[in-house]
């Protein structure tokens, strides 16, 4: 593809990184395959590195016939190509990234795999919804020493507001669309975590583990001595 | 009034409490305090107690010049005339009535004086949502001897999914419409009650501490020795 | 899989069953056929019996590899492994399981084979919609004498108001996701519940039968001389 | 007011009668006092009579000075000047106007007086609702002799469903935004009737008594000898 | 199948013919196809004809290999099987059956062949839409002639409106799914049906063509001479 | 004020005429009445005449002391101060702003006053709603020769769709939040609207008749000799 | 087919172009392939050319069967056969479509495709969301110069309001569903052009890229000297 | 009030401070006056300083008759009594509050003064819409500079995607119920935020500027030297 095909469908912002930390990472979702690859390749032959979000088996089989060195992340459905933005120190700062139960592993993933392609710390803690809250507790030494937490859960949404009355640094939560029918899609885990009586708790969209994991970034690049971006 | 007057308005139902457990009660928000008080007085003439909920202060004004023993319990819009419809052994079961804030004791209170008026005992765990987690776990001893517990919270809803966790008897959880925005008038809680990710939930309608306590005494009849309907 | 592998996925929670009545029972819809066979299979070892609801015939067969015993319901959408949870004697009080239409079986049946397996006793009542009243009022002995009521029903869900009006035990409403258009999957008969003129029916989630067997699994336990949990 | 003026704000329809069986009748909500007051007069100088819904005491106040012989009937928000539009025969075949509660009574006060004032027969059967089934089978040889069927109903709206099953006449189902928190603003009501499992059941708009009337108008008018229209 | 099989999946309702007009109809669309086979044949063994609406391919295939004379009716998606319950004379009333578009047929078809099947006229009116109005107003004489009126409508759902403000008939308006996005699975028809500025119309559920077929039924059955029901 | 103390509450946008053709003007609805004052007075001060939308009387009282010029147009609940910011001549193309009802005429004076101080030409017809859809045609030609159609309808609006299918000018739609329960604030009306059969009908918020002006305005300002922007 | 055979399914409105300024176009989703091609070839066989909105492939295989000249536009989901309207003359007025990502192509397509079916001018802006606001920028002297300008976005469709506030020609926003959960189906997007800060913005219908083609073609048919309809 | 008068409206969560960072804030709005002055009372004694948010004038006058040191933010609606929690070094870290319209203003104080209270540093950049985007262009300095960003915005709510795509630290948006009907009640902004398409943007409920405050103080705090908790 030349450059003017690729202009009739993406007008690629690689000033982006520069502006607001982050380079431009593509969603795969509502675009086809072709238009998935040709804008990965130009963003990896710009800048050496690229990630698509939402990408199904579809789109990796043809963004892997034109970029062999592309990975599939099958659970998180990421695709990367090319190394991680920068190398974290072992011991700066990290994000906890806490799932309340297996079903909500794909959106804690495509959180955690993205940060570790921006290239910071992540600590996991998995299944540890509030039905069985105690399992929460058994993990509150890794989520005290977070510089940032991000709360993935379906169903009510209950625990970034447990999450929230008990540890002081920022909160990101992240409603997934796991439940019985008056989950309504997310809408159930949104709305209560909107609505989360712990103060300071804040929400991004639905099923989103991207865009927590882009809001994580945004707080740790201001902690560590030499963050990727401007 | 004339019985023929009432019949216009009301085809009062005396067998009610020999049927389903409980007398019929007078919902007066929808009606006139002429209705109300033409109805209590009605069903206070054929049993010698009756009960109305959701009563305005001008609701209470009419009733109780027609019925001077009519007494007004104010957070709870309750309105009574006439003694409980039995008396309850201090060894008895008891409903747990948790409320997770200040802002839910008016739906709380519901709750607790129609149990009174029923003739159950209740105990009361107050202002102990999961903001503070540590609080509920105060009052857990009370709780886990309950024999049937009412969780009252607005906001996320998150309180019975903690509950429900931790503790075997029937549990059931009373939304309420209170919170900010998205609260919704009461439906993030809902949604986030009819969720929970702590199985054996069950659920009443927004505000409707009324609702609780008639679902509550269907249990605890079964429980005492000597209910006070057949 | 090694409990470390385990331990990536899931925190399980074998105190459960002790603290909240139930043990831990798998949902199946959100997680990959071998997330579920890891999961049942360390719930099997441990306790010597295990469930998971809603599971595809492709989550049974991954299961029913690794699990030569494990059982399909299919109408239920169930996957059992090992005996029940005990052994009711017959002449427990039991519950009475009551399903608006044929078109609601799938769910009344995950609620009545739920109980089954927690070893409580179930009696069936099938097709008794409000469109066709005097069908259930040929079951009322039936209901009469159970001691709680799951009744399950699609479209407008009105048929717990009116087994609300003739029977005195606890009942707990199920709404399904069954009708044409404006029951906007299950919308119409959640509401319809939630509002019920008939005081004290408690609701569950949409198509949720395991979680009403949850519900009247706390209250059954109750009543029994010897429950299976402490 | 000179016809010019009443120009600017209305554009009578003095010929809908003849074309669709009912003269204009006005909206009065969203009018001032003056625009009911004006458009009022102009109907009742051209035909004789005239009737307003949805009018407040502000809306009656300025109309009375302009029209003495106006009347209010103030449960029913109605606001009439002039005779029906006919005179039924006694023997001629009749509504039947159910109501679930005294709640429900100014929506189906909006119906029945707007039927008494086009001129067609109607029976009232007040506060039949679904928690106490049997008081709706006392009143069944009056719904069964009825031509058309108006049920009025809030909460749940189950009402028109059991009605449904009983008898063969056409059934009108209006809902009405009586009831705690979940009934939304009529919405429990109006999803329960859309999707009630009795078929034939038609429904109006929430608390839209006039509207029902002039629905049951349509089937009335053609089984009486000399309908008051073309 | 033994009765005492099917007993375990439905409780048949023979007498609902007697009472509320028609005989019980068959929804499949949540069952499986043997249950509809099932049904279907327990129904026709005993009345000598029966229907079921909403059904798929596969629950023809099923149904046929049972009961060789099923006929299938693919764009209405019915299953009959034996004749009509009446033989309608060729000068009785019959109801008009107007359907917007030709994306309504489906609908509008559901309508009249279940009409058929009951034994009343039709005439129908296709594809007269509010965008090109005059083709209604060609068909004028038809729609006044008619006993009752089917409106069938899509998108706005602004053909009963029209249709209401010309005619005197009873009038049921039938909300479609189709159309682009905002037409949100048919909630923007039905919304613009129940609001209709034109009095007297009524509505049934989303793309219910069968419940405007009983609806219809239940207005002509009192307009012939010998009527099927009693 | 200051205009340091203005800068506190606002920062004006003097150039917005050049740029989108309209100056900043005031939407009074969440702003205190000195807010308003204070701004109004700032932009009469810097370009000779200002404009408010959704004021009060209360607004108005102090925007009157302020500025003793200020006029209030009570129904369409504007506030204007100075002359209009041009002088059309009465030759050029024109908007026809048609009202579906009298309760329609605040949302549709909205418009025609907001586009009479922008200084384009208007006609207004008033009161043609579909129930009566012969006082529409009786004004065809007013409609066929406007430059654009703004239709203001509330209930189902179903207005623009027939408009929509006779002529081929711009149309915008207007929702209204006016009918009975189901219009839900303007809902049925705004999604009637938007899934509009006749193609190429665009729609501007609920009630909101300024949107409209200027969206009409934008149009009308191509097709005269001397726009009063850039 | 003979005509009579068509009567069945549609009645073809073939005088609209006159009175509305486009033919009919057909909306090919909720119809079957032999129907969209029956139609289709009724409308080429009278007019010479012809368009289908919303067609698969499975239409189009039917379509090009039955019409071999017909060409499928697989991204923008067209079938065209024959000719466009008119030819535009290389000076005339354009309509700028400005598209806000990659995954939103599809629907700008449409409208591009539609327009030029139409015969007229197009100008297409790719990928300038407001996430990199200064790609719009440097197409702004495109944009200025343009008569209308269609703006499609999904997400939380912001461009129109940044669109709108920088150019004074007429603006039509097209929302579309392209996004994580809560853009349900459009719904994000929708009610933010619908609540755009610029004023004058009008809205079509959620992805309907036609819709905004047909708006479009309203306004450009008043600009040119020879527009293609009366 | 003795203490143990008010253990029977609140548990009082004195810890709260060291465990997530903010003491406990009273949330006035669903509670009575008398409440929120014991309360109140109460942490101010404890504490020496106490704060509550969305007090009416009628809370403060009941808050002032007890505490006659409390002061009332009319515009932010806070009641406050007692010093800041810390005092922020002039060349600390600040958070910049960006606000959409001068409507919005109410919101974003609530927002400035809450962090005013808690002891951070903030800066107001007020009325710079999208509408006018060069407004927020000129403030680009200052939000460059911010530690964190909350932007707070009605209508569209687009106001955080355009901030979000120009800056790289913490952004946290706001929602506001400012705007025309389908606002409705905030949620067109609310989901606008929800579904930014600049990564990284966090949501926080609707009107609520005191959450936005909370999340931001959690930033704020591990950016300083000697924050004012453990």
């Amino acid at each position: 593809m030349t450059s003017s095909q690729l202009d009739t469908i993406s007008t690629l912002d690689y000033d982006r990184q520069t502006r607001s930390g982050l380079p431009e990472i593509v969603y795969a979702e509502s675009k086809t395959p072709d238009q998935v690859a040709q804008i990965l390749a130009a963003l990896y032959a710009q800048t050496g590195t690229a990630l698509a979000t939402r990408a199904s088996p579809e789109h990796y089989e043809v963004v892997h016939a034109a970029l062999p060195d592309a990975i599939y992340h099958d659970l998180a459905r990421l695709v990367s190509v090319g190394p991680p933005l920068r190398q974290p120190d072992h011991t700066e700062p990290y994000a906890a990234i806490v799932c309340a139960g297996t079903s909500d592993l794909a959106v804690s993933e495509e959180c955690a795999l993205t940060l570790d392609w921006t290239g910071y710390r992540v600590k996991r803690i998995t299944d540890v919804g509030v039905a069985g809250i105690h399992r929460l507790f058994a993990a509150e030494d890794t989520l005290r020493q977070a510089a940032v937490c991000v709360v993935v859960a379906g169903m009510e949404g209950a625990l970034p507001s447990v999450v929230g009355g008990r540890i002081s640094c920022p909160i990101i939560a992240v409603p997934t669309s796991v439940g019985y029918g008056a989950n309504f899609g997310g809408l159930s885990a949104l709305l209560g975590m909107l609505t989360a009586c712990a103060p300071g708790i804040t929400v991004v969209n639905i099923d989103n583990g991207f865009g927590a994991a882009a809001a994580a970034h945004r707080i740790l690049k201001q902690l560590v001595a030499t963050p990727s971006t401007a």
